[in-house]
């Protein structure tokens, strides 16, 4: 079926049903950001891959609308089909309600999947649709249209036992009842994968990247269970439930056993999909923050912080093997961008505990650097040979925690302003490391620092400077982030956050410099508490892109410092030639 | 009367009418910072004199709520009353909403005064008492307990003539009628009095260092009406207010003016008093949104821009010929904080078109520096010889525009610390002075760079970097700042601030180094507009407080180049002796 196949199908439902717009968002039942592949119905429907975007189709139009790291790949993925791109943030662009109002008439239906569907989204969209008298329903539109859907992986589900977890399922539990009782709550949903598997210490792979498994959990003072696939615990897994006395029910039965509830005071994320929030209607009233667990499970304790540092020293060494098989065959053996991601993922593979990549690898080369979310196909991706620039944005999944590095070299020649430009990128990633600041602080008042230099040059990014990381868990988790966006979280001891400041030149090239970093209290003076930031990553960054004259004496010591480190940590772990390339990569400046 | 016999009397009127607790904001019916002496109700009634703060009293028991400026000075004054201090922002002071329930039964009343209370407060405060079933009503009951309380200024209004505020009145009207049309309205009140008197461009003087008079505006798209006390407009005041077509009616009638409407839609600031609010309610809806006008006020057009850099040439003659007389008599003859301030004013009094003061000058002598917004009383403040340092924060009203400046000297000997902390601080001044930041930034983004020289050495100050000053306007004005406070307002062009980070050691000294700055567009580039600061005051810094190896080269360069430019602007103006002595001052470091 083409695209434009697919629209029509749709149509002909919506016409039966009296629908006159429907929109797809891009989410699953746990509003997850990487989706399993049965809940890509966007992606099914208009054939735009991206991670971030929804479609609308009403009678007669269709349009995606989805933000500037799209921008590039959405026009071509949407090549041939009726779909209009509508870029987010563009200011001509009609936000997506407005744009269905100016096409439903008085009285009109416009339907949305509510399984698939945020309770805050569902709000926002019903309250302006019946402003003008338009009605907003529950359908799942796609059901007997996406006729070869998938089904939910049977993959197995284990445990991520104390030694790596650092907390037991019980220790969570309490906390989060403890939480629920200060807010007044007698029941707690949580519907998120990451929060639920961080919850009850189990680990799976129902989602790319994410080490997550389908579930949902329902907490009351006496009672927790876990709605799962049983099938897929493995031994260790049942046995860690138990122990914790969490029960398990079908992952089916969730939305019936919801049925039974009357009275009660639910505690529940308006990130939660909106069938819950139907399945509770009688007599239940709500209780709508975030998760607690969310901010507990960013908070990593010293036995997750251990395992990031122990994984840092296998990832490091993978990706100085990595960095030191490019170098030295680009130009003179045939790689794509594509071959290179699974060369580099062969090199993280080999070391121990590793369980997969954190995310699709990103491997722009020249011009593809500058599309912020490159995501090089198997067919078709560009030849990298010795000349120019690469950006390389990866990371792997360990037992013991999550990487996500980026590094931009020269393969061959590259000019002046491309060197200038990469300094000045890695001179922000410098500063951010080199901060140090009271608690209270918010990621929305460092983010500048990272900026600064490049906002000297006139010069800017249109991506954050950090997002959370999960520890072997998703590995953008919040809900703490480094950005302009007023985010109200304050940095907590134990985040572990990106730094990653990243300049682009459209069809040239692409830098961005990413190490992750963990808050550290420092020390406690009469102005306050004070934290800095850790630095986990280690794999040096190559001097023969950065203009030294541009560093401040501040920012060369930083970077002899961190070679130091990664020599100190990565040096035993290499030898032969790789070895002596990597020592002179950290040598001092 | 006693403070406690103040108290006395209340409670006995509280008992009259059944009223459990009484709290009184800090405010006038405009919501004023600086409040006229007629409506100084919470100063009157407790004795704290600080420009922010709110009392509450319940049968038993009052308290004083405060901000950390006045951590040192609130327990001076409240001393030998009853009040207990509650500071805010200390994780132990409850809040006073739920410090009130505690004391209030089931069913019970709490008063304030509608008229001295924002609708964001009233409503803040009814809501959260009548979940708890508590009353709020509006009572004044202060009226027969202050009886010697004084009646609203006779001050002459006078024009702000289009060549200084650089846009006429009717050009001003017709910009804030079409925001009015834009955002649905029909009515627009304006009540705070800087945006009275910018949007008819007279000044007045019914307030202490705000050239402001009590007024309020009703605005229609046909009519506007000045409600002011007549006999106060001069000549050319009036006849400017013809020209614009806008009628005057009794500042009294306001309310019962008010009452005549029906059916509007009043475009309304939540900052307005709820005494408005009442006066409206019949059939009336209401946008609560800030005043059109603030944010037009806020962004300083050309001529205006041209009146500050006047104006600081004046101001500095004025402050360098202080400081030299300050250095060269301090320890000669008897001086107090006290007499340097009168001292101050005289020197800027002597300058062209001198109004007033912008604010109550703050001479902090030793630990006199470290209380943030210090007075020093006519009667016992301290004496200042040749020893120590001294926080001198002034600024004048000329007709042309506003002042604000810190400076932060050494009369005599100063410790190695005081030294370094002084030289951190004006490393934070320079690198805010430095930035260069795209549009769309707030000031929330730019905070922690003043901050970080501090931060970097555990050090922090309790109040904002910068706020808005107004043009011959109020030395505080909004929207815009640059806080910790995640404020959403952008940073425009031809908004002013101040750029004053500060260190306070209790009881040993205080620094503050402080220089106005607007915000100029400095290019456009692929990565959008960028804007920067343009520093208007001119005035040296001391080299025997600042440890020249703290500073960097970029700084150091600032400096020099600062100097330079209060040379070329200031040195014109000034001769023998202190000439002499000011070209000393701003020889390159």
């Amino acid at each position: 079926m083409t695209t434009n196949q697919k629209i029509q199908a749709l149509r002909e439902k919506m016409q039966q049903e009296n629908i006159h717009a429907f929109v797809v968002f891009s989410a699953d039942p746990h509003m997850s950001e990487y989706l399993p592949d049965e809940w890509q119905e966007r992606s099914w429907l208009t054939g735009f891959t991206g991670s971030a975007g929804f479609a609308v189709v009403t009678t007669t139009q269709s349009a995606l609308w989805t933000d500037g790291r799209y921008f590039v790949q959405a026009p071509i993925e949407l090549e041939g089909s009726e779909i209009q791109l509508m870029k987010d943030d563009v200011e001509e662009t009609p936000n997506y309600i407005d744009w269905i109002i100016s096409q439903t008439p008085k009285n009109g239906k416009v339907a949305v999947n509510a399984l698939a569907t945020s309770n805050a989204n569902w709000e926002a969209l019903e309250s302006k649709l019946k402003a003008k008298n338009i009605q907003l329903v529950d359908a799942a539109l796609l059901e007997n249209i996406w006729t070869d859907r998938g089904t939910p992986s049977k993959n197995e589900i284990f445990a991520h036992p104390l030694k790596w977890a650092g907390q037991s399922v019980s220790d969570k539990l309490s906390a989060i009842r403890q939480k629920m009782s200060e807010m007044g709550a007698s029941l707690h949903i949580i519907s998120s994968l990451d929060d639920v598997a961080w919850t009850v210490n189990l680990r799976g792979s129902d989602v790319d990247c994410n080490p997550v498994f389908l579930g949902y959990i329902a907490l009351s003072p006496n009672e927790a269970i876990l709605f799962v696939d049983d099938e897929k615990l493995n031994e260790e897994a049942k046995k860690q439930l138990a122990e914790a006395e969490v029960k398990t029910l079908p992952y089916e039965e969730f939305f019936s056993f919801l049925g039974k509830f009357n009275g009660e005071k639910v505690l529940i994320s308006p990130n939660c999909n909106q069938s819950v929030f139907f399945a509770l209607k009688k007599n239940n009233s709500f209780i709508k923050a975030a998760v607690p667990g969310n901010l507990m499970k960013a908070q990593k304790n010293a036995t997750e912080l251990e395992g990031f540092r122990k994984v840092m020293v296998r990832d490091g060494v993978a990706m100085v093997k990595f960095l030191y098989w490019l170098k030295h065959n680009v130009g003179k053996e045939p790689m794509t961008e594509y071959s290179i991601g699974l060369k580099l993922r062969g090199f993280r593979a080999a070391g121990e505990n590793f369980v997969g990549e954190s995310f699709g690898s990103i491997i722009g080369y020249k011009g593809n650097g500058a599309i912020v979310h490159y995501s090089a196909p198997e067919n078709g991706s560009k030849e990298v040979t010795n000349d120019g620039s690469i950006l390389i944005d990866s990371g792997g999944q360990y037992l013991e925690g999550t990487t996500d590095i980026t590094r931009t070299l020269a393969l061959g020649t590259v000019s002046d302003e491309f060197k200038r430009d990469c300094t000045l990128v890695l001179k922000g990633m410098i500063e951010l490391s080199l901060v140090k600041f009271p608690k209270g602080t918010r990621g929305v008042q460092l983010d500048a620092i990272a900026r600064m230099p490049l906002w000297l040059h006139g010069k800017d990014y249109a991506h954050g400077t950090g997002h959370g990381v999960g520890s072997f868990m998703n590995v953008h988790e919040g809900p703490q982030n480094i950005r302009k966006d007023m985010n109200p979280q304050e940095l907590l001891a134990g985040m572990v956050c990106s730094n990653e400041p990243g300049f682009y030149v459209e069809n040239q090239y692409g830098i961005r410099h990413e190490n992750l970093v963990a808050v550290t209290e420092l020390e406690t003076t009469t102005s306050g508490t004070f934290y800095g930031f850790e630095t986990l990553t280690l794999c040096p960054f190559f001097k023969d892109v950065i203009a030294v004259e541009l560093l401040t004496e501040e920012e060369k010591d930083w970077l002899n410092a961190y070679h130091k480190t990664c020599q100190d940590k990565l040096a035993p772990h290499l030898e032969g030639e790789v070895k002596a390339w990597f020592l002179e990569l950290v040598s001092p400046l």
